[in-house]
Formats: C-alpha cells, structure tokens, sequence
C-alpha cells in the first residue's frame, strides 16, 4: 500500500467494519505507521470541527466545544509483525469472509487494534456536536518498548493535549468494559552466606538456604482481592525465577529470587512497595521495574454514563495497559473495544463486522 | 627430561628428600606418566625381591615373602599442568633453596606427590625382607576423571595384585594419619507446578514457591558427627545450586535443587541413599552421583601397628579420596604422606626435606 509513497485516502464515511478491512491494507507494523499516521491525519484535517495535532506519528483530534465535561478515545496505530506463515489468513490486505451467519475480517490488526481504530474514525467524523467534548488520539509505537509508545511522548511533549475527565482506550475487550489495571513489579532478594567446599560445609554458611524462608513466606503469602469501584482486583505475589550455586563441591555464598508483584489500584506504586518490605522485613529489596495501577474511574459522571451507554457489568483488567498511563496523568481510564483480546498477535486474528459495529453503537449512544 | 625419549634413570638409593626432586625433574601431568613410568619400572625391575607388574602405565611391584598380613603402600605418578605463571619457583626442574633452617624442594609434584612416591621407592630399594609382605602401587591418571583412574583399572584387570589387610595412600597429610574417607552424593529435587501469565496467577501452580519446603528441610538439618573407629566425621546435607523460571511473567512450572550429601563411613551407599529418602519422604530423589564413603580401619592389627610407628593421633579424611576404592576392594585405607595438602595445585607447591624423610622413617620403621 506505501509502495508508491503516496498517502492512502480514508473515507471516514464507511460503515465502520468495512474501514477497520481498509486500515487492515496499510501496513503499520511498529516503525513503520507514517503512511497510516499521514493518511489518518489527512482525513482528520478534513473536519473542520476538529482542531488536528501531530506528534511524530501520533494525530490528535480535538473537539472545541468547552463542554463541561472532555473525554478521550485513544488507539494505537500499530501493529507487531506480519504473520510469516505460509498460506496464513493473517496477511495484508485483509481477507473478508461469512463464518455461519456472521461476517469477519482476518488480518493483521483486526482485533488489535483496527477495529478500534476504525470506530474511532468513524465517530470523528459523525459527531459534530458530541455531547461532551472528545479527544482522539492515534498513537504509534504501543506494541514495542513502553518508553518508545507515542503517547507517553505526546504526554510528555503536550500535556495540556491529553486533558480530560475520562478515556477509553478502544483495545479488544469483546465489547466489555475493562476498568483500570493491576500494577505490576519486580524485584530481587539476594541471600548472602560464605563460600566453602562442601565437603567442609560447617566453615561456610549456604546462601540457598536462606532462600527457604523467602520462599516460605511467598508460598503461604495470601493475595488478596481488592475492591476497587465495584470491581474485584486479583492480586498476585510470586517468584518468577530463582537461581544460586557455582559448582557441584562449593557451598555457594549468594543466591536469589525474582519476584512479581501484581497489586490492586487501592494503592500507589509507593505504598505497593511498602507492602513488599513489610511483607520482607528481613531482606533487602533491589527494585526491577515498576508501573502503577490504574484505578477504573468508574465513579466519574462520565464514566457512569458510559457504563450504562455499553449496558454491561464493567470487568476488572488484570494485565498492565496503557489506561496506567492515563491514570498516572489523573484521567481515569477503561479498555473497550471490538475482538477478542486471546486473538491478538496471533496469525488467526479476526474480528467479526458485527462487532466492530456494536463497539461503533455504544459509543456514539454514549456522546450524542 | 624426556625430551630424548630416553628412560631417566632413577637411584633408589638416594636420600628420599633427593629422590623427590630427582622425580620432579620428570614432567609427568597426567596423559605424560609414561617417560616416569618406564623410568620406575626399569628401577624397580632391578630389584630381584619385588616382582613387577606394568598394566599401562601403571606399576606394581610385590615382595613375594608368604608373610601373614600385606599392606598396599601407593601413590599416584602424574601432577595437574606445569604452573604457566613467569617467574614461578613451581616448574620443572625443582629449585632447592634453605628457609630459615630447613632445606625446601619447590615444584610441581613436590607435595602431590612425588615426596610420597620418593619415599615408596626408597622404602621397595630399602626393605628386603619386611615384616609384611608389601605391594607398592605407582599409578597413573589420578589427577583427572575418576574412570580414568590407573588405580580403578588395575582394581578391575588384576585385583589379585591388590589384595591386602591394609592400605596407606601417601597423599600429603603434613605426615598425620587421616583415615578414610566420607562418602559423597549428588541428586536432584525437582518440584512441579502449572505455568501461567503472572498476571493470572491463580490459574498457575508455582513451583518455586514449593521449593520452600525442600529448602526449609535442608536449613534446619543437623548434620551428624559420626565416631568411626575412633575418629569423627562431620557430615553435610548442602545445596550447591538451584534453578527455575522462564521469564519475568510467567509463573514456573518446573524448579529444582541440586544437593550434596556428605556421609559418614558408618553408612553404605544404600544406607545413605535411604537416609536421603527418609529425609524428603514427599519428594522423587534424581540421584547424579554416589561415591561410597571408606571406613579407616583402624581396628586391624596392621593399622594399629602403624598409627603406633607414626606416633600421632589420626584424624579423620573429609574429602573423597583413592582410599576410597581401596576400602570399595575391601581393604582399609589411610592417607599418610609428606606435605601440606593445601599447596597441592598451587603455583607455590613445595615440600620440606625434613617432612620427606619423618614419612620415610616412620613406615620404615613400621615395615621393619
């Protein structure tokens, strides 16, 4: 599709499942979304009630309308790879098919996140006068590194872009909402002893052993379930790999566990942490990674109201999504969109036109 | 030395400190022993009290003299490589110096253990009729893969060569008699769980986490002290190393730890085993290697001769050693030699005159 340079036209009139098959042809694998970004923005600025912004690859479209009320609609523009299985139905462009009663398009992209990408396309164009103000936001770089995403940068470079009471982020739910997400962390205990042959061990002192109140204190560890907005938070505190021992006759004087904690959105990163040293006392913690949780926000009017738009009991997100980002900016955020999430990054991605359509019907239930 | 491919000549006449270095000036690392084993044949072939037997490049040598008791005296002919530091006293030839006032031989194989096969071939020149009949064993490839022992292939092709009521390895003990050996063992402890994503942990089963209580049975181990004939072995329940995980969210289905037994010679291989079966009845052992533990024997009138003729309380042998297979044949084994067993490998390896010649006089005295 980009062979000739040229910018691909959108037609932000089509029935939204017929524009998620026409995103599926510009291929946007990570690094390479500036067709898609050049095409969307294209179509954007066409709109005269949208004020467009560009950032690298990312486009944001503003309503102006100084309602009281602003929400934010963001999807990536990228997708990973091209599936590389011969004969795969995964390929660019997309292929359309009827399964039973139900048409479905297969491609890269489809359910992660084009669906999405192409319900957003389609509102901006439709609402003119959207009941509160909306923010789209088309971002690059998601499926890579989380320092590399387009909207950290744009969170970075323009803030004031990305203010809001409320977003949603149009990654695959199956149609459900998907409120907030767990936190998640890393983090090392080291054991120290004293190196000895072994078979002189009483002049050394085994660091493996001391693993074994680490251990014990992770095996009868009691995750909780947090309640969080009416939805029900599974924790989670495990090790995730453990290592230790130089050699078969040494008594080995360090060893270690990684563990992960994935923690509630009732608590901050830093009252997470100091959850991990209560729960250690004795032992010093070498901090991994860190990202914080994300509270759903479903207390918000906007949120209440999007809610009952949808008309589903809202679910919990267990894994770390970008809605963290939007938390950690103070927008309360949720995931709802079309496909099945299991679908993603696999070479039998599809999303069926119905439900690119549904996802198409609440949203714009909810703004008009 | 054998650089002309001409078997050194040996005089077993010599003074044994003399004889040492006269034996160091042969390179013999292991897989080179030849050149040292022609040159110990052709002397002791010079002797018609000893019948001499060569079984690749080992040599045994026997008076034939129907006595009632024999004892084995052996030692190993090869040394670990020739010390690659510049300026190192450790090299072939050996440098003689005087320390305060004692004569020191510096050299690879001064203290394992050319003092010690010096003073066996002093002693097979010297002794012409002892009071017990002697087997004197010069071996090869004791320095590398326990099969590849010269020692174990005699034992298979010709164990009547070895028979005996005692044996005394003269591997450096700094002149101390330590007797036996403890047994030694490796298995594994694998624990098994159910993978999941990290951020479902609930759907997994971790398996680290159920190391805790395989570690927890290791930490609070009391490891024995075992009187055996007179002598205390300490024994040891270690980890040496542990392992599990694959990636930083996936809970682990597979951890295991490695642990070496050292055991007393109060048990049998099987004893041991058993013991370790009793010790985590709820977990399969993978058993990686076993080495069976030697008793000193210490109880035969041989030995106690002996230990009288040296003069000093003996002391129990930690580390696995050749006396081991000695007691394997059925034939108690000590360790007594010139030396200090902590240089033995070191680019600083020497031994005192004086420490070649106590060796020398007391097993002579003892075989006299």
């Amino acid at each position: 599709m980009a062979a000739d340079q040229q910018t691909p036209a959108l037609d932000l009139t089509m029935d939204p499942a017929d524009l998620t098959a026409a995103l599926v042809d510009v291929e946007s694998v990570s690094d390479h979304e500036t067709p898609l970004a050049d095409a969307v923005e294209a179509a954007l600025r066409r709109l005269p009630h949208l004020s467009v912004h560009r950032d690298g690859d990312t486009v944001v479209a503003r309503t102006e309308l100084g309602r009281r009320e602003r929400v934010v609609l963001a999807g990536h523009l990228d997708t990973v790879p091209l599936p590389t299985v011969d004969g795969s139905l995964g390929a660019v462009p997309a292929v359309r098919r009827r399964e039973g009663d139900r048409d479905v398009i297969y491609g890269r992209g489809t359910t992660d996140m084009k669906g999405g990408v192409a319900v957003q396309l389609v509102l901006a164009q439709q609402l003119r006068e959207p009941t509160r103000d909306v923010t789209y936001v088309f971002y690059d770089h998601e499926e890579v590194a989380s320092d590399a995403s387009g909207l950290g940068r744009v969170m970075r470079n323009s803030p004031e872009l990305l203010e809001a009471d409320f977003a949603v982020l149009l990654e695959p739910t199956n149609g459900t909402v998907e409120g907030g997400c767990n936190g998640t962390m890393r983090f090392r205990i080291t054991t120290h002893g004293k190196a000895s042959h072994s078979g002189r061990s009483w002049i050394g002192d085994n660091a493996i052993h001391k693993q074994a109140e680490v251990l014990a204190t992770l095996a009868r560890y009691e995750p909780r379930t947090v309640t969080v907005e009416g939805l029900d938070y599974r924790e989670g505190l495990n090790a995730i790999r453990i290592g230790g021992g130089v050699a078969g006759n040494v008594i080995p004087d360090t060893a270690w566990v990684d563990v992960n904690y994935r923690f509630a959105p009732d608590k901050s990163l830093e009252q997470a942490q100091q959850h991990v040293r209560e729960t250690f006392p004795e032992h010093a913690i070498e901090w991994q990674d860190l990202s914080a949780a994300a509270r759903p926000g479903l207390d918000r009017p906007a949120a209440a109201q999007f809610v009952a738009a949808v008309g589903q009991q809202p679910m919990p997100k267990y894994g770390w999504t970008d809605v963290a980002r939007f938390s950690q900016a103070g927008v309360p955020a949720v995931n709802f969109g079309p496909g099945d999430a299991l679908l993603a990054h696999t070479d039998d991605e599809h999303v069926f036109d119905d439900a690119v359509r549904a996802c198409h019907r609440a949203l714009s239930q909810w703004l008009s």
